[in-house]
């Protein structure tokens, strides 16, 4: 999973949004790339909240065409933003931390220019993460698509008790299980809400999907880790306040008796760490472990 | 907590509502007693739902002021229903279930008449349970008052990722808490909604309420278990999109800033068992322990 | 639970074991006391260990009978030892500890003089703890007997697969329980090894045990809180190779049929505060929340 | 993993180990096997606890080497026993239950002869299971090494109260745990121990293997799942009283700073299953889902 990589000749620099207190930090990393003669392209709407002008400027499309490495200034929110509309160019991505190490943002902004000038010269490694599709069928119709690098959750909304969600996986019956709802997450997202709900941590190189459900009533229920090319089909069965979320986003209120297809995106996202990145490292820190 | 009691002249019949399958028992329980010089009274929409004519009916409102015990056909959502609205009249209440025990309906409706007869001869038990208050206050105003047998939740509704609580208990500051929301629940709820959340099983005589937060941001948010005299105070710090239920039953949409505050009720509900009736009989058999 | 009380005129000083470190803090805390017109005790193997001499000297049996005060320096197990030591005399404690809050030693020795002042003068509080008694028979026979005031443990030894237990409660079958072990915890316990089992937060004022299971083979076998005025009776089914710890030390060995018996000690432990601790602060502090 | 496989002409029938209550199945099945010109092979110690006679008899290290097939009756136990015994060889087991489902023995006896025939004819499917090998080093030194089907535990024995334990995996430091032990399971174990401790479920089909620390001190030293090519270490840093187990077995006593390295075996399990044998049907019924 980790080998050594070429260096970046087109470089895009995308901030977190709205964000204009980054643009001290935005600005120094663009000057920095400009003068190791990399072409730097700072995102359209980057550009205009910092009110940062002199570079040229990319829209995200653009951005997907044009450059070889995108360095992301913000926090896991950004990345998590960013790498669902970079995916299809499968362009490498670079998180950086505005002070407090991120799940996905591991260079921190006081040292940012020496691990990019170690990245620039080639000192790096290459991890893929995997992404979830999810797709919702109405009456046989599909009638929503999305990806999500962290989780697709299906949960009940505001009025219900619980829902109740019958589970296929590879056309294999699981059960009938009633819950606020379940949570399907990549080795990403297990740091994230699936942790919060009893979910495992899974290693980012498992080739696996975990289903963790939110407060299932039987007790039973327990979080199961399956592998990353199953098909998950989940019917709801009862419940006519839920819905879908993809990396927390509300994407389609759903109607007793829709179906939500969960199975790996065919895209992967490249992430880049500085040589002795350790993810162990990061969950101690986040974790408070020890 | 368990003490001998006198018997019944006047009792109230109340079956699920819209219940229709529940006629034969009711009609068996109505002509029991009143063969037994019991003055039966049938509550009106049990004797509309069931088509049951013959027998004086009362509406819930006059139950209250003239039976001195009512005989609840159902599940457990048809006693924590009656309990509530009965609660300001303080009326004994037990529990007939129709062949699956309930935390609440202990008698089976296959031996009820045994259990009647025993019941109207004073061999029984009296068991008082708690009720929980809650109040929200909006600019200083309160909106919304209410009483809970299980739990009062405050949780995030559809479109909210998670929302922030400030906690305070008696005046003293507790946390701020990030997560799905929060269950406060009375000994009786601790094995309904609260239990699929973490929390603990409180045995119904502990003066205890429990406080459990639904998929906390922070790990070690645990599950406490505070005096059931005190006073907690919540406000929604942060969330736009959250509300506060009542056993299940949504009363209200929270906006930022508003204030919860709960706090065991003047009310008890009085449940009546019959001799050699076991908490722990009840709880080995619903959660299929050994 | 709170109330003002009596200021205190012999007052003795007890260092954690064996702990010289502690030297100058003791020395500190001593001469203080002494300025006060307080007549100063030192606890023997305190004075030993740190080699003080010039005060006056007891032994802890001593202690019980001649002060109406004792002030422990060190961490949570000094204060748990020297509880139970004292308990028989219901001697008032206050714990000082040497820079980490500890969950009973609430008085930092950076500032303990101050706080020690205020005491003298009468501002603090007092807040009861209950202990445990536990007392193990075989064949009818009691083959020990003890006090904690963390938990009462009763696990598998080295050997042991699992072991099998019956648990009753005030004569009533709860269950027979297969699992590594099953802790009995007050509500001052369940911030120490029931928690990491699982267990939930009982605010100290809660009359209240909770019998938490360590790795229940049943998944639904949760932990439950009753009533601390409850007998709780536990006999070891199957597993020849099983403890019973007190306070986290082993006292016995058991063998299959052997029968714990656990109850709330007729002695309670007397704890002092500052004016103005708050137990949440301390959780808040000591769990990382927020 | 699932694919047709040749049918069996040298068969080894495997009892529970002094089970002579088994001795009618394993009858029927012997007298079931020959007649469909199977050349029969009783194990030694299997025959003579049930008193069989009449058929060719193979000690445990011989069947290794002669049969192309491994019946065995009896439970879940016995099955993990004799896959690590003739893991060397690489056998397929298929296991008998005598009544109650067993997560690695999925045929009933009581139509064990129809799934026998099918299985004869080539109609089943057969499935890999990883093994884990541990081993411990002292002082540099390798003192012991052994194989495990469900899990490798460390844990602290009888006068420990809890152990300190430090976890490198693939050389990178993860953290240092205070805890009752950890267990390290192959996806076959989560089922087992593992979950009692509040691991996840790994589908069989996943690369990985799970840690679970048991009661950890730190409420954030959550379950974590990596890939199956791990090397784990665990150093015990401070407890000398405790062990290390291999599927429930002690295998020795530990000293603070031994060693002990956990990875998965070279060898593997096959296990053959029925056609329309589902994992999640097994787990279903196992823990009373739904």
């Amino acid at each position: 999973m980790y080998e050594m990589k070429k260096a970046f000749k087109n470089v895009a620099i995308i901030g977190k949004y709205n964000a204009s207190e980054m643009r001290d930090s935005i600005l120094e990393m663009c000057t920095f790339l400009a003068s190791e003669q990399v072409t730097v392209f700072l995102e359209t709407a980057t550009a205009s909240h910092c009110n940062l002008s002199g570079f040229a400027t990319l829209g995200m499309d653009e951005i997907g065409e044009k450059v070889d490495l995108a360095v992301v200034l913000g926090g896991d929110g950004t990345m998590l933003s960013v790498a669902r509309k970079l995916a299809d160019s499968h362009i490498p991505l670079i998180g950086v931390n505005q002070g407090r190490v991120g799940f996905l943002t591991d260079i921190n902004s006081a040292n940012m220019l020496d691990d990019m000038r170690h990245l620039l010269a080639g000192d790096y490694t290459t991890e893929e993460r995997i992404l979830l599709n999810a797709t919702v069928f109405r009456d046989g119709q599909q009638i929503m698509t999305g990806r999500a690098m962290n989780d697709v959750v299906i949960n009940k909304a505001g009025m219900s008790r619980l829902i109740e969600l019958e589970v296929n996986i590879d056309g294999q019956f699981v059960h009938r299980q009633r819950s606020d709802g379940l949570i399907l997450a990549t080795p990403t997202g297990t740091t994230a809400y699936a942790l919060s709900a009893g979910g495992p941590i899974l290693h980012p190189t498992l080739d696996a999907i975990t289903l963790v459900p939110i407060c299932p009533h039987t007790l039973s229920n327990r979080p199961i880790a399956i592998h990353s090319n199953s098909k998950v089909e989940i019917t709801l069965v009862h419940g006519d306040d839920a819905g879908v979320h993809l990396d927390g986003h509300l994407q389609l209120a759903l109607l007793a008796g829709d179906q939500l297809l969960v199975q790996r995106d065919e895209k992967t996202v490249s992430l880049l760490h500085p040589i002795g990145h350790s993810h162990y490292d990061m969950l101690r820190q986040k974790l408070n472990w020890g």
